[in-house]
């Protein structure tokens, strides 16, 4: 911990592994023992995909400040920054504060704000850290810059404009330049440029195609920046971008720094993407639900100790990995695994899989701990602080 | 804490409710000014359900031993406890040793043991306070029962009984009465009786159906019975039923506890059920999750702060309170507001709405702090403590 830590800023003691995975730590070949359900981490995929995406982004000029909606963790954003990231982005308060309480700095908020209890808290830690702060209505900005002119400082605050997911964000070009001469005008605040996220393109499967509806919106954005330095007020941060879109989103030219989430990561649905544009996903999958079989009394079916509150239920059916068997929810903590083809042998009583959850986001949500793995061994254990609160 | 707490327990302090709502505990109609999403508890409905719960274990002579995986709280299950409740179930080892640092007692564990881990977790708890554990396979009685006779204990143990849903349990009467017979000639273990549980049965809507399939599965379980007593092995402990078959579980006269877990709850799942026989659910529903529209630009919906990690996805639609609203997941943070016919007036940018999950299990688990509001107004906040470990 370091800084002047405010009242306001929630913190706590940091919390140590539980003893019957802790002690795993640096045994050889130790991943096998882990008391499951237990998430895991395979090091090696992970640093060649924070790799990869460090050289995507740093080839379009755009900064990498990777989006820590999924992770939640401070040392995973620890080891994104160690590997090239500059700065971070957070989807919640709480996950700003949490990074904020271990260090980090230069956080960007990408849900633009509208309760009264987000801006205090979030002028609060703009008192402690470098803070960047997004809204997409006037009325946000009125009662952030009271907040920010209470506290006597002046915060950087992006525009959220709508690109084709309607979802958030301003929808016209005179709206934008509006809300950003609003932003420009009040005090303790300074437009700092735009916010731009279709979420919605980042699951096309299809390369071509994906490629296609970025640039379409791409387009629009370009357009919104002409507008903005037509006003004088061009923009000096650019932001948006994710995973699926990562290589047209750096090869714009448009955006300034890129804020994608998965990419560490990788899932279920974000595997079967053609995202290297060769007909593959160019990232590895680096995520795994351990678990083990704990009843193999049926001929059809095995029941293992993985169910809804170790692999979520949104997205494509999970992987088991190293084989054809098809996972299906069996309750809160049950699954079963049935055999593909009816040829394959089932694993038995005792036996441990591996599973590709469907939504890396969702699944880091469930897990306290993340076991990080290399060659077989656990490495070390990171928390996932900032999980359940907002 | 009460007791020795072993060195094999995973023991923490206990958290203090964050800063910028535990301020509004206590402020009269403080409910409304929740930092959202927010996980909220109706104290009233709470209490009314789980007296109910608590008549009709009593009007069956059985135990109500509520299951606490759902909740995953220790405050949940003191409540249910100063309620009437004698004792409780837990799913996982975590939880299990959660509640017992917590002061709790009598713990039944109702997933089959099977991992060496767990067996060497809950030995060292059985060490502390009184756990009753369930075993489907030889293999795991004798690996329970070098555990306890190395810690020198005699430790209760259920066998569990498959009734229909093929997902835990031994299938034949030759299967059980064998698997009680080695439990009991094992030394470290006491065979305690049988665990039946019909979780598939529980979600079946009409209460005609739900009743005649729970009585041609608790017709299985009489002949279980029976056939332990011809072998001399008249089971002590019967466990097992749910919130949707609890009336048919407590008139049957064969269980001598019932482990339901939804009750105090309920969510958009059992409030359709026709639970008490006269087309209406009988219990209320009590767990909500409150949440800000923070998108009110576009003129066919509205997008609210709540999403994928504060609303689980399995289960039927979110229900909107007091409105005919269509609630549609937008991502890991965000929600959409519909009008269901097309006239509704939406809610307004900073507009509170309530909502009642999918599936309050899931719900649970997905946060951190349970708001318990009473009249409009928090008057306590109850930790999730046992969420993400296992």
């Amino acid at each position: 911990m370091e800084g002047d830590c405010g009242t306001a800023i929630a913190t706590e003691t940091a919390m140590m592994p539980p003893a019957w995975n802790a002690s795993l730590v640096g045994a050889s070949r130790s991943a096998d023992r882990l008391h499951t359900p237990a998430l895991v981490l395979d090091l090696e995929c992970f640093e060649v995909n924070v790799a990869r995406m460090v050289t995507i982004a740093r080839s379009g000029q755009c900064r990498l400040r990777p989006h820590v909606k999924g992770p939640k963790s401070t040392a995973v954003a620890k080891a994104l920054v160690t590997a090239g990231a500059e700065g971070i982005a957070c989807a919640t308060v709480f996950e700003a504060e949490t990074m904020a309480g271990a260090g980090l700095d230069d956080l960007l908020v990408t849900t633009p704000l509208v309760q009264q209890s987000s801006i205090e808290r979030l002028v609060g830690l703009a008192g402690w850290r470098k803070v960047v702060l997004v809204v997409d209505h006037p009325t946000a900005a009125e009662a952030l810059s009271r907040e920010s002119v209470a506290a006597g400082l002046v915060i950087p605050v992006l525009v959220d404009v709508d690109v084709g997911q309607r979802r958030t964000g301003v929808g016209t070009e005179a709206d934008l330049v509006a809300l950003a001469m609003r932003v420009n005008d009040l005090p303790g605040l300074r437009f700092g440029g735009i916010q731009a996220y279709y979420g919605h393109l980042q699951g096309v499967a299809d390369h071509a195609r994906r490629d296609t509806l970025a640039r379409e919106q791409l387009q629009r954005l370009s357009a919104m920046v002409a507008e903005l330095r037509r006003a004088g007020l061009p923009p000096e941060i650019v932001t948006g971008g994710g995973t699926g879109t990562a290589t047209s989103d750096a090869s714009s030219c448009i955006f300034t720094e890129l804020q994608p989430g998965s990419f560490p990561f990788i899932d279920a649905a974000y595997e079967k993407e053609d995202l290297a544009g060769d007909g593959t996903a160019g990232f590895r999958p680096a995520l795994f639900v351990a678990s083990t079989v704990i009843n193999a009394a049926q001929p059809d079916r095995v029941t293992i100790d993985a169910g809804m509150k170790a692999i979520p239920t949104d997205g494509p059916a999970p992987r088991v990995v190293r084989s054809a068997l098809r996972y299906e929810i069996a309750g809160d903590e049950f699954g079963f695994l049935y055999p593909a083809e009816g040829s394959e042998t089932l694993p038995r009583l005792g036996d441990r899989v591996l599973i590709v959850p469907p939504h890396c986001d969702t699944a880091l949500n469930l897990h306290r701990w993340l076991h990080v793995v290399r060659d077989g061994t656990v490495v070390d254990i990171w928390e996932i602080e900032a999980r359940g609160e907002w």
